[in-house]
Order: structure tokens, then C-alpha cells, then sequence
């Protein structure tokens, strides 16, 4: 796995063995849940489940405020597995009343896929901003950055960064070959600049905690071994796992596929086509459904639920147990999720609409 | 050699045939003094020796006028080698009516130093452009820039570069290693950047002619492989030798080595015990120079008029003769050279103050 390519079945628990992060555990979502009366389903379900330093961040926010830091790769229309981190971070913003960074790497995209132009790129950028922003973000609290409008400040703080970093690091950390491009061989520093931005713009060693699927590691360890030598705390962060794709539970969603996810600009019809024709973990026929029930474990469509789309743990839980039991029907839970993703789309397109007049007011300014 | 050492006695017939570069003819040379009506002693005397498409320059120039571009790395304070070029681009811009980009290279040389901080790099880029300046340019055809102020720019037009350029034809031209630093694996990118601006900022392709001196050949290698799939002209060159440490022959001048070079802020007292102090090709005794005669040819005194400081070539000649035969000495020798360089000096060091008042009106803008 590399933050640009997560291939099969993740096994989630490997990770932190190999990278050596924390796991969640009650004892820390204890501690959150003290702080904010209140545990968001993405914690207390343990979407995200993994951290660093996650346990500081909470002690010294008495004393020292952390910032949030995440972001986007703008390769496509995003889709609801993309917004699993950015409501969270909402999340933490409304609890811990903090300010937010939010950078979208257009120069990755660009220097990554052979196909795209960097107009391409820097349109998607915009495209995703307003995804973002739909989120719906604090937007006084709230600083949206694309990598090429902001590129001056971004260079200037990544090459203090990549000075820290050799070759042979880079190589190993995140398999660059050969065959690489010198700009992707750069590219980590600018990920990791906006993780010393605090620190600079507010003119005092500032705590981070970034939100984030697990894919992007690779850059908060890089980061974690130079920051102190920098005069910078080490960056904190929560990791999420990823919304399967419609189409298996194998691996995150992908934007190249349009049938393997739900996007956010996706009309009613678009949504139903794709929910009913998702892989769910039942039986071939109503029959042995009823008889033998079905396996929520490896359903996508429970898993939408599990993510997102049933907030109420008791009736995940109950719709649960009547799929095992047989008692529901995969149809029956496919239309309930697909009333559940177009509600909320509804609600979410009006914002995304909204958002290209406010846009002005979240931008970073050099 | 890299264009960041070179060592040793520099064979530049070599690097013509190694790099595969032209060497310039007198018949090139007949062409340029019909353009100009003069031919500048550094192009006369061959100091600026080998070119690339320098003919092509010259034919299209009535269609279709070409624009300078050169730099400096600023790590240091700026001796009398680097104003060479300088001089020669200033000869060309008045020549040619032509305007000129000029790259500061601060990003460059705090990614190359291990004890440099950006501030260090960035105040030298502000000290190293009063000494651009103070060489004459135009200030409403010049184009003065560093890298860390121009950031913005030169990233988004080095990413569309950088996806040209594998980490393989890096290591193959630059040689860089494994523990080589990220930055400067990106670094060529920002270099070749300034090479497309003019087609960018102008709105049209166009020519773009860079004098530097032959250490920097291997950028405008990179460049002109990808120039043309990027829609631009392969830049054109014209490569200078170095002038000699003032401690021996063999390599450029270092900045490191106060004593190998005269430097433009450099007193008179500076200059005359440089100059004394310097490698001559003279005999051991008065007497010995009497009876056999110097040889100018391994003489750094001799070594500086010929660049710069006996612009009439037949006193050079006599000047040389009279070394052979023993009718000149080196003492007598030395302190020509240091009159004429305490007037250069003395003029330079005037335009060179100056220039702190209009350093704003040379600057390129975002």
C-alpha cells in the first residue's frame, strides 16, 4: 500500500503493526467523549481506529490548542468515501473549536496521472472545493488551499522539509522507482508542509491532528522524524479505514470507476442504479435467504450503514441481526439506504450549490 | 563535473565533444558582428567558446526576437568569474534589443549547503542582485527574480517540467545519489522553469538564448529533450570557460576561498594583495624571467586581462611577447592588473550602491 495505490483486501490490523501507530482504544474515546459530552459514530464505531499521539493532543488541549490538518487529491468528483475524514474533521472542529487546514493537491494529481493537464488538475481542485466546503465547515475557522494557487508559501516551507529528506528515504517510504518523475519525488514535502503552517502563521509551536484515511501514513512518519529537528511538535493523527467499493469489499472506492461508489453529484437515478446493483452479503435466492440469513459482514450496503448512513447503533444493530436471521431482505435494505444516500445528497448538493458563492471566504491567502 | 563542482583542470574541448555541443566559428562570429557592427571581447577571444543553435538565434532574429535568460546561485558574496557572463548578456541585451530573465538561485544553494539557513540563502540572493544590477542592465528590459520570491510561478511552470524528467535521467545527469536530498532531485525543474517563462509571459514561442558558463550545460541538456513535446524552442546557449583561481589555473574560482578571487566589494587593499599574492607563470628570479621568459599561458594575471581587464588585443599581444622574452616582469605585470581592476572596482562599487535605490524596478512580479 502507497498513498496512491491501495490494491485487495486491507488487513487493517497489520497496519499498525507494520507502521507502529496506536490503536484506538475506550480508554482514549473515553477521554474525547469527556471533552465533547458526545462521540461521533465514526469514533465509537472505530472507522476511525487507529492514531498517533492522539492521547497528547488531549492532554495539553487545556493548554495548547491543536490544529486540524487534512486534505484531497483532486483526481475526480468525489465521492461519500472521501467524506468519511472531512466530517470527522467537521466534527472536531464544531467540539474542539478549532481552526482547520485544508490543502488540495492539484500538483500530485497532476505529476501523477500521465493523462491529466495541470488545468485538468487545478479544475478538479475547484470542483472539490466546493465538496469541502459543503461539508460545511466553519468557514472563519476554516483555510482551503489548492497546492498551485498556493504554491509561493508551499515551496518555500517544502524545501526546508526536503532538505531533511534523501532519496533513498523517499524511495523507501514511498516506493519510488526509476521510472518515477522528479517532481512526485518532491511531492512528500509539499504534503507536509501544512503541517508546520500552524506553527509559522499563528507564531508559536502549534499541536496538529490529522484526520485521515490510513493510505497517507507514509507522509505523517516522514513528517514525525524531522519535526522536532525543525523546532515543530511532531504532528498527531487518527486514522480511518475506507468505504468498500459498491462493487466488493475489497480495497477503497475508486474515482475511475463510476459504479464502484456513490458521488456526491450524483442524481436520485444514479444513486438507486448503483445501490441496487451493489455486492451485499446475501443469499443467491429469497429462499435460502430466509433460511440461512445473510452476511452483513461482507455487505457493502451495511457497511454504508456502518460508516454513515444509520446513526442509531441500536437499529444497526437490529437490522443486523434480522439479516442474519433471515428476517430482512437485501432488496428491503438496499431501497431503505438508497431513501438514506438520497436525503442526504439532497441536503448536500443544495450546500455544494451554495458553496460556489462562499468559496472567496475559505481560501488561504498568500 | 556537475554544476555544482568542478574540480581539477577543466578540458574544454572535452566537454564539447562529451556534451556534444558546437563550438563557435569564426564564421558564426562574422555573423554576429554583422548584426552588432562589433564583436565583444569575450566573444572575440573565445571565453564564451561552444554553443548550441546559436546560428538558428542569429537567422530568425529578424522574425522572431530572442530573449536572455541566465542566473546566479547565491551562495556567497560575487567575484569577478561571475561577471562574465554578465557582461556578455548586458553586451547582448544592447546589441540586440533584447530583454533578459534573470534567476537567483537562493532555493538552490540552501538545498545544496548543509550549514545554510533559507535566510542566509535569501539575504545573499538580495546582496548577489545589487552586483547584477550594478553590471548595467536595462531595468525596463530585465527581469530580476529568486526563486523563494518567485515561487509561485516557477512551481507551476517546474511540476509540468518535473513530469518530463524520470528520477533516472536525473541521477544519469546530475548525478545525484541516494542520500542526495529531495529538493535538489526536484531543483533542475525550477532551473529549466525560466526557460519557457518569456513563451508564457510574451504569449507566443520564443527564442530563448541563455550565456552561462559550461558547467551548466547539462540543464539545458534536460531542456531541450523536452522542449518541444512541451510546445516550446529548444533554448539555445553559449557556454563560457571559467576564469582561473587566482591560486592556480586548474578550476573556477571558489567564494569559499577568499583568497582565489577578487570580489566586487573587495577594497583596494584586498585587490593588491590578491593580485600580489596571485600564481603567475613567471620565472623563480628576476633574472631567470630575464634570461627565459614567462609563459602567460599558465598565468592567472595574464588570465584576467584576457577576460576582462586588456580590452585592446594587440597591447594584450604586446603584453604577451614581452612576458615570453623576459621584457616584462611580474611585479610590473601585477600592479597594471590591479590599477585596472581598482577602477573597475572603484565604478562598480558606485553603480553597485546605487542599485539598492532601484532594485524595485529590476524585480520580475508575480
Amino acid at each position: 500500500m502507497t498513498p496512491w495505490e491501495v490494491e485487495g483486501r486491507v488487513d487493517y490490523d497489520e497496519l499498525i503493526r507494520m507502521w507502529g501507530t496506536q490503536r484506538v482504544t475506550d480508554e482514549l474515546l473515553d477521554k474525547i467523549e469527556k471533552r465533547t459530552g458526545n462521540l461521533h459514530l465514526l469514533l465509537r464505531r472505530r472507522v476511525f481506529y487507529s492514531h498517533r499521539d492522539l492521547d497528547w493532543i488531549l492532554e495539553i488541549y487545556d493548554k495548547e490548542k491543536f490544529i486540524l490538518y487534512t486534505g484531497r487529491g483532486p483526481s475526480g468528483p468525489v465521492h461519500i468515501g472521501h467524506l468519511i475524514p472531512w466530517i470527522l474533521c467537521k466534527h472536531l472542529q464544531d467540539s474542539f473549536d478549532t481552526k482547520l487546514y485544508f490543502q488540495i493537491t492539484d500538483d500530485e494529481k497532476f505529476l501523477l496521472h500521465p493523462e491529466f493537464t495541470a488545468e485538468v488538475a487545478h479544475n478538479w481542485a475547484y470542483h472539490n472545493a466546493l465538496d469541502v466546503i459543503a461539508v460545511g465547515f466553519d468557514p472563519e475557522k476554516s483555510f482551503l488551499f489548492s497546492d498551485m494557487d498556493y504554491a509561493k508559501t508551499l515551496y518555500n516551507m517544502a524545501i526546508r522539509i526536503a532538505k531533511h529528506i534523501t532519496l533513498s528515504t523517499a524511495k523507501a517510504v514511498f516506493g519510488f522507482k526509476d521510472q518515477t518523475n522528479v517532481g512526485m519525488i518532491f511531492y512528500p514535502a509539499i504534503q507536509i508542509a501544512p503541517c508546520f503552517f500552524p506553527s509559522e502563521l499563528e507564531g508559536r509551536k502549534t499541536p496538529v491532528l490529522i484526520p485521515a484515511a490510513i493510505d497517507q501514513d507514509p507522509y505523517w512518519r516522514v513528517t514525525r522524524d524531522i519535526a522536532e529537528k525543525m523546532g515543530y511538535y511532531k504532528p498527531a493523527q487518527i486514522h480511518g479505514i475506507f468505504l468498500p467499493s459498491l462493487l466488493g469489499p475489497s480495497g477503497k472506492m475508486s474515482a475511475s470507476e463510476s459504479k464502484s461508489a456513490v458521488y456526491t453529484i450524483d442524481t436520485e437515478k444514479d444513486v438507486k442504479t448503483k445501490i441496487m446493483n451493489a455486492l451485499t452479503g446475501g443469499q443467491p435466492t429469497v429462499e435460502e435467504q430466509r433460511n440461512f440469513g445473510g452476511d452483513p459482514d461482507i455487505c457493502v450496503i451495511y457497511q454504508y450503514m456502518y460508516f454513515l448512513f444509520e446513526e442509531d447503533d441500536k437499529k444497526l444493530l437490529g437490522r443486523r441481526q434480522e439479516c442474519r436471521s433471515g428476517d430482512l431482505l437485501c432488496g428491503e435494505c438496499k431501497e431503505y439506504l438508497v431513501e438514506k444516500i438520497v436525503q442526504f445528497l439532497k441536503e448536500f448538493q443544495r450546500k455544494r450549490e451554495k458553496a460556489k458563492d462562499v468559496l472567496e471566504d475559505f481560501l488561504l491567502k498568500d
